[in-house]
């Protein structure tokens, strides 16, 4: 069941971004409008039919009125096998792993199903609609729970030879720190630069500057954010030290990839303000100076809907072809 | 002046290594055979008209009693236009800087000229005739002097946006190390990794083993080795270091590009013995497990003919489709 190689433009894109907690999925059309959504808790159970159930009902209620659906582009948080589209890895979405997921779905529903890893989809997404729009050479990285890459060069994702480039987050930044990660490594990015490691550092810090108004329980990125815009000098230094450690990692990515742009998403990227100057410091201090003069690193535009704008973009193009 | 798409394999390229120290130039066969080779010192002057001259003469010894030549191809330790064949910047060839090269040498000459970074040349060299027959993801790691790398990717090299992609060396592999690098950047992986990090490591930590057999007068990385092959402490301790950093520095290489196959080359890799079981180590606490298992990492093959086959090969192929 193979899609046609230049799907109609009048045609639609059921694209789904399926999460560890929430499901969302989408119809999207040709020039990138999204123009159904819906979003709800991914079904729990042991059983990926659940899964599956949800998304076909899902397709099913907007198939009647709209446009032709083509196909469906469905990413997941871990690691897939594109091309024969099951997932290998997922701890957040354990029942999917090495399930028949593209023949179930093409069964059911009567389209070719393509697989994408959520931050190989985003980094699609932002290059298609967002931040990156007329880049061939993107790398993106997602600063949320944790921190995700995504990498294209010439204009095609870079998967790697076994399926994992691009992970920007458990690359080591601090080998010393002692810090171990969930990987296994210690001293990762992710340490460092993600929600989570906002909370981390305030928390471990709280005594050091006892006239933070931040406080031990109910911490929350957010919170930390908040208070840094108020001036509170723990948070202030929580975000230099988030942005100390991003810089060295990007000028890693720079002095071995050498992108035209990096684009920035997930929910920590909402401290920017905060963590953005000590960045871009470590980056001029650490880069090749004329390459890191060229090179854009710049927010993401796309916000939540990058991962799905960018799995219907791989549905409808050629942009897969390295693997 | 374009080279013909399938050039006879009864036929020759001219490649160079054009060293700051010496030059080497050998006629290259479509077999990977090197039929002539010479080395002498690269002339040393204000003009590039001084290097331009002494290719022509090497080439032009060779020329009557042979099958035709039908490139030259040049490699130069510096960062490469390769479109314009324009050496945009050579620390240790300063007449070349900007000069025009390939016109200057495809009008003496009446070849096609190619101009290629060496690292570059190298690791197409491993991929053709060495370590990474087969492969087609490369990552060649140079340890001499400096730490240099080239990239290829889906069989192509990957030069990056602005032509400055694999600065292994000068990846950051511990950022808080106050050692400083010729680069502006401090703890690059260069300034552990390499036969002059060899050196430097010995000679700050003599006074701490003093029954050492190392001495502080005319240290070399050649007898540091020697001592470590010996059972010389501090020899064995330096080269433990070296693979340590270089572990963190491959273990990052490997969560960022996946590739098939990682090469390591140039003069301190004959500390492999000392050093290899660190590195080791390190890629597997520091890589993702799986990929880790199945990147393989080896010595090169070429030994200093890397680059001279590489540059050949690059001549005679689209190996550069990604420019």
């Amino acid at each position: 069941m193979n899609m046609p190689k230049n799907p109609s433009s009048e045609s639609l894109v059921f694209a789904v971004d399926l999460g560890g907690t929430h499901l969302r999925a989408a119809l999207v059309d040709d020039a990138g409008r999204i123009l159904n959504q819906l979003k709800q808790e991914t079904p729990k159970g042991d059983s990926a039919l659940c899964i599956v159930n949800a998304l076909v009902k899902a397709a099913q209620q907007w198939e009647s009125d709209k446009l032709p659906v083509v196909a469906a582009s469905i990413m997941v948080p871990g690691a897939v096998d594109c091309k024969k589209a099951v997932v290998l890895q997922a701890p957040n979405l354990p029942s999917l792993v090495n399930f028949e997921l593209k023949a179930e779905l093409e069964r059911r529903l009567g389209w070719p199903v393509f697989l994408e890893n959520d931050a190989n989809a985003a980094a699609v997404g932002e290059m298609w609609m967002g931040a990156a729009r007329g880049c061939c050479d993107v790398i993106s990285v997602t600063l949320g729970t944790g921190v995700g890459g995504g990498v294209i060069l010439d204009g095609k994702l870079w998967r790697g030879s076994h399926g994992s480039a691009g992970e920007i987050g458990h690359t080591t930044v601090d080998p010393f720190s002692g810090l171990k990660c969930k990987c296994g490594n210690t001293g990762c990015l992710e340490l460092f630069a993600s929600a989570t490691a906002i909370v981390r550092m305030t928390r471990e810090n709280l005594s050091l500057v006892p006239e933070s108004t931040l406080k031990s329980e109910e911490l929350t990125a957010a919170k930390v954010y908040e208070a840094g815009r108020n001036g509170d000098e723990l948070a202030l230094a929580v975000f230099r030290r988030f942005g100390l450690y991003l810089g060295i990692g990007l000028a890693n990515l720079i002095n071995l990839i050498d992108p035209q742009i990096i684009v920035i998403s997930g929910g920590a990227v909402n401290g920017w303000d905060l963590f953005a100057p000590e960045m871009y410091r470590q980056v001029e201090e650490r880069a090749f100076r004329t390459t890191a003069q060229q090179v854009k690193i710049a927010r993401a535009e796309c916000g939540d809907n990058a991962g799905l704008l960018g799995a219907a973009r791989l549905a409808r193009t050629g942009l897969t072809g390295f693997s």
